[in-house]
Parts: C-alpha cells; structure tokens; sequence
C-alpha cells in the first residue's frame, strides 16, 4: 500500500453520502426530474418492450446493443453456463436442507459462497479483462439457476433442470414454474427483468464496487450486494406493495385506509422513490402491462392507486409522492404467477447483471474506494489502570 | 421510501471517496501524523499490552472499559457462544468438503451464510439494541471457532472444541493448534488480536457499515466485511510481508534485492500506509513483541526493515515510507507457531468485533449509505432498430 493523500483534512458531505459522487460511469444513468433512465444511451424502458434480455446483458457487459448475428452467438454462449458443474449440481440438496430457514436468496448466499471455489472464481485483481467478462457472465447465468432450484428444494420440490431451447426470460420462468410462459406472460417478465437490470447507485450496487474496488473475487462481490439487497431499507421487496393492497382489501376502503396510514405516519409501500421527483418510467411500463391482463385485480390495483395519490396530494401537498417501481412490479408478477417469496428473488435474477456490469467497470479503474470517519467521542488519550 | 434531495446536482469528491466523512463514529480514530490509533478515546497500544482481549471487546461493543466484576461477567456471557449449535456443528464436515478450494475464510463465507438461519438473525431493521448486541457478540464468539474448525478440516484434522477455562486469545491458540499458548506466546497473540480490532473506515469496516444501513441481519453484513478483506488491494495479508523476508532469503542480499523491486517498480510487501505518515504504532509494538522472543528470524526481520528503509529513503527521498502492520504481524504469528494459511484468519478473527462494533453504531443511525454516480458515457437518447 502507499499513501495517496497528503494530509489528514475531512471532507464533509450530507449525511449517508446523498449526491456525492463515488464513481464515474459509462452504464447509465437516472434523470430524476425527467423521469428517465437509460442504459449506455438507450431508453431503459424502449429497450424492455423491444429487446430480448440477452441483448440487454450483452449491451451492460460487452458496451454495445448486438446485431442479429451476435445477438445469436451471445445467446448461445450464455446457455451452457446455466449447466450447473456437477460439484455444485449434486451439493444443491445439501445447500437447500442447510438454508431451509432462509428464503430463495438466503440459500443462494451459501451457495455463491460454495460455488467460489467450485468455479474456481480468483481475485478480480489477478484477472484479465476477458477472464472477468467470463466469470461475470457465469454468475449472471447460475444466478436463477440457483434461486430456482433452491425455491423448489425448500418446497419440497425437484428442481427442473434449464432448458438450452428457451430464451433467459422464458427459461426463467419453466425453471420456476415447470410451464412456459403463454406471450403476454414473456413480454411482462423480459420486460420487468430487463427495466430492473440497473438503476443507479442503489446501496446494493454501491456494495458490489466497494468490494470489488479491493481486488476481491466476483463471487464475493455479489454475495455484498445480496447482503445490501436484504435489507429493509434498500428497496426491492415488490411483495410488500401487494401487502398494501391485501391490507385495503376492498375499493371503498381505499380512501379511510389511507387517510389512516397517513395520518399514523406510516410508509405507504408502493409510493415514493429517492430519486426520481415525477412518474417512475418503470412504474408507467408495468402499469400499461397490467391493463393488458385486465381483470379485477388490476382494477382493483389501478382505483388503489388513483385513490392514494389523491389523499397524498391532499395531505401532503408539494410533496409530488408517486407511484413507485415496486406497486406495478408485484401487481405484474402475480399477474404471471410468480410466487411471492420469488418477488425479490426475481428482482435479484435481473439485478445480478446489473451488479456484474458495475463489478467489471470497478475492477477496470485501480482506485480503492476507502472513505473517511469523523471521530466524536471525547479526546484521547484516556488513562486507565 | 421518500425522497430526501430536492435536486440532482452531484457533489464531487477526491477518487475512492478519500478524505470524505462517510459517518460520525465515536469507536475511534487513527491520528495518522501522530502515528496514534484510539479505541473510545484508549490508546489502542496501552489496551493491546495491558488488557485481555475480553475486556477490548467489551470496550467496542459496550461502550466502557470493564471492571473486575464486569470484566468477568462479560467474560462468562461471551464464553457459551463460542460453542457451535448442533444444527452448524453436524454439517461442518459438509461445509468443510464443499469449501475445500478455498481457505478457512472461504469456508467462513459459507458458514455464515448458512448460521445466518441456524442463528435465527433477522435484520437489524427489526431488532431492539439489546437483540443487536446479543448477535453481535454471537458472531465475534463463533468466528474463530469457525475458523479454526474449517481450517482443521481442510487439513483432514478433527476440529478442537473450544475450551470454557480458556480466554479469547488463549482458547484461539488452543483451538488452532491443541496446544496451550505459553505466556509469551499468550502475550503476543492477545496484543495482536487487539490491536488489529479497528482502525478507521478501511474498505471493510466501510462495506459492513454500507450493508447495515440497508437494515440487513448482521451476518450479511460480516459477509460483505469478509468479501473486502479477501481483495488483493484491501492490505491484512501479513503472510505476504514473511513471503518478503523468503525471498530476499540472507542478510547480503537485503540491499540488492530492494534495489532491484524499486527499480522494477514493485511494491515491497509490508512497507507503506494510505494514512501513516510515521510509524504504524502498530508495526513498533509487535516489532518489540518480536525482540522478546529473539532468534535468528527476528534479527534478520529487523535487518531486513532497516535495509529496506535504506534504500527507501535514499530512492524515494521525501515519501518517508515507513514499516506497516503486515510486517512484524507476520513474524510474530510466525514465532508463535500460527500457520501462514491462517494469519489472514487471525485478523479475521479481531477484526470482526471491530466491524460488529461498527454495525451496531451505523444500525443506530437510519440513514442508507447510498452515494450518487456522474454518467460519463455519450448522451442519451440514441434511437435503436
């Protein structure tokens, strides 16, 4: 190690690092106050409703949106990564039975931790550029191998094994469900992974290039930003947006429910984003989705939404809370199917490319990311006997 | 969640976030000029020479340095944590063979993850302080039995069971080589277990802290912890400074060999520090640890920093690059009998009451550390077939 900084001089920044610049980034970005986000240059949700997932992960990982012939050839590179090595295939029962307190996720945390050295992941710092791009795609390939396989083990189920002749969306949803998606399910699910590849520095993300900014192995990486992920703080949970419609129950209770919630101070889920101050453009997507499935649950989702926008624009005027990522996510993953505890799950699936994307980018640049603490105890030194 | 900024406008700050608060803490500070480290106003050194480790661990987490009386009362409520539940004592075997590639922090990845749920850690979202503690101190207890345990069994030795007459430092010793530490050797290993608990916002310390204001359990945070310490760049790898001293192999050929490095532009294990601008305070109590035991490895240890601050001195006049903790670390484990493969893990296993500790302050708070990114890429929005 050498010394990188001259003197001991604080820097002071809001509090919790809001707005501080801790990367540079040629991924993407989120345009707050216009509702917008893109990933290296193209509309997020443009590409959602018109790209396969393939050709999204090719563009975060390898820089450009694929034509058809390499859009082909990735897509057959990728496939045969989803083949578990036997190692890791045969030891799944055993991670399942060791994880059955934890949901889907809890499970893949140990089974990255294993598959580490079972894939033989090494320091990013001792790798080659080509050799990451390989390790990243492996971990965004086994991603919803090991969370499907893991669900269905901690059910009581035989996990089912990938199929070569699907596509990711498509395939993802036979490994869950032992069914292929009808259209309108691929298009929401290719949609809803895609638009949740990447968004930002969310503390997840953040978390993947803080470990990775030290040299460490992917695996390791990931397994930080699924530690971020779990937290209740971080977002991500689009089950608990349904929760707030489970708890309203009936559209004439819409409007007193909220009044109440409001009233006692508690968070609405579903409403609200740090970043953006209009419409979450992920949010609008999924919404028009949903009405293409119709049914009195989107009905139902759509009342519930007019009506606490209403009370919210009435009690807390200026405040522009709007509908956020998570209250049309689950209200379209229920729509497809999908159980609840794979929600997050599912978000994860997506959200793996996105982290591997910042990993790469990260271990490309040599700079450490190691902040600074302001000491506000009182002075040292204190004697003691 | 709501929103918390009312514009987009971006903060820049040095690269690596070097010199930016991250948070307040009153754990401790490093005086890097002054080349003095406290722990809640104590010199860290004074506390590594005069106090066992109990009482340091009790300092972290509790707030004070204890009595007699609470010295021994903390003392018996850590001990009975370090004895494993049945449920993660059965399937170490398990974890042992499936992290076999890996080393014993590799496996401890994998442990965690998997006690996560035998221990029943929720998110520290949803605990009282007391319920935090508690698995804080959980985690500190069963760290090094963990360690030593996977390490055994990578070695195809039967783990010791931890010993309740023992202390922390000894029952370490005791667990690792089924041997009781004699009093020099005891001295040296409770010194080094303290002295290593914290020191500033190091990349790991930063990545626990970063996951435990999302909320997550308290093991997730330790696993990102663990992932930043397993990275190249993050220092804490005191085997490497000893890989130095084998490769210059003999006293005449000290100056030639670092002669050669610096020309070569490689970096000399064991020399340098980000915030030192003096000697690691660190590095001067476990060079007279190493005086006491003598020997001829120990005068070739100081040969060795005396030739290599030579040649420093006289090719990078005015870096004043000084001897680090990694340096005299690896010699003093080394005189104890630590085997090189775990003096990684012997940080480990003082570090992570210093990262517990920080956990426990930053889950206090309720702020998420969630830093912006500036897009350097080409301008949005490009059209697509």
């Amino acid at each position: 190690m050498t010394r990188d900084r001259m003197d001991d001089s604080l820097i002071d920044v809001p509090p919790g690092l809001a707005g501080v610049v801790a990367a540079e980034t040629a991924l993407g970005d989120v345009r707050g106050l216009e509702g917008f986000y893109h990933y290296r240059q193209y509309s997020a949700v443009e590409l959602a409703t018109r790209k396969p997932f393939e050709d999204v992960w090719h563009l975060m990982i390898n820089g450009t949106l694929p034509d058809a012939a390499q859009s082909e050839a990735f897509a057959a590179s990728v496939r045969p990564a989803r083949e578990l090595p036997e190692a890791v295939a045969a030891e799944l029962p055993t991670i399942a039975r060791l994880s059955r307190g934890s949901d889907a996720l809890g499970g893949l945390r140990a089974a990255l931790a294993l598959a580490s050295s079972a894939y033989g992941f090494v320091p990013l710092y001792d790798q080659q550029p080509d050799e990451r791009v390989t390790a990243a795609l492996t971990v965004g390939a086994i991603t919803p191998v090991l969370l499907t396989a893991l669900h269905r083990l901690h059910h009581d189920q035989e996990p089912i094994a990938p199929r070569a002749d699907l596509d990711h969306a498509a395939n993802y949803y036979w490994m869950l469900t032992a069914q292929e998606p009808d259209e309108q399910q691929w298009r929401a699910i290719n949609a809803y992974l895609i638009s949740t590849i990447d968004h930002g520095f969310n503390a997840s993300t953040f978390t993947a290039r803080v470990i990775a900014s030290t040299g460490a192995d992917l695996g390791a990486c990931v397994l930080g930003a699924l530690g971020s992920l779990s937290g209740p703080l971080h977002g991500g949970a689009p089950s608990r947006a349904l929760d707030t419609l489970d708890a309203i129950g009936t559209p004439e209770r819409i409007d007193p429910w909220v009044r109440e919630a409001v009233s006692s101070g508690r968070r609405i889920m579903g409403f609200g984003h740090p970043v953006y101050r209009t419409e979450d453009p992920r949010s609008a997507m999924l919404k028009e989705l949903a009405r293409g499935f119709g049914g009195s649950m989107v009905d139902f989702a759509i009342a519930t939404e007019e009506g606490v926008l209403q009370v919210l624009d009435e009690l807390k005027p200026g405040r522009a809370l709007r509908t956020n990522v998570e209250f049309y996510a689950g209200v379209v993953m229920e729509l497809c199917g999908i159980p609840r505890q794979m929600f997050t799950p599912t978000f994860a699936t997506a959200r793996v490319v996105g982290w591997t994307a910042h990993i790469l980018e990260q271990a490309a640049g040599s700079k450490i990311i190691r902040p600074s603490s302001r000491y506000v105890g009182p002075p040292p030194p204190q004697p003691f006997d």
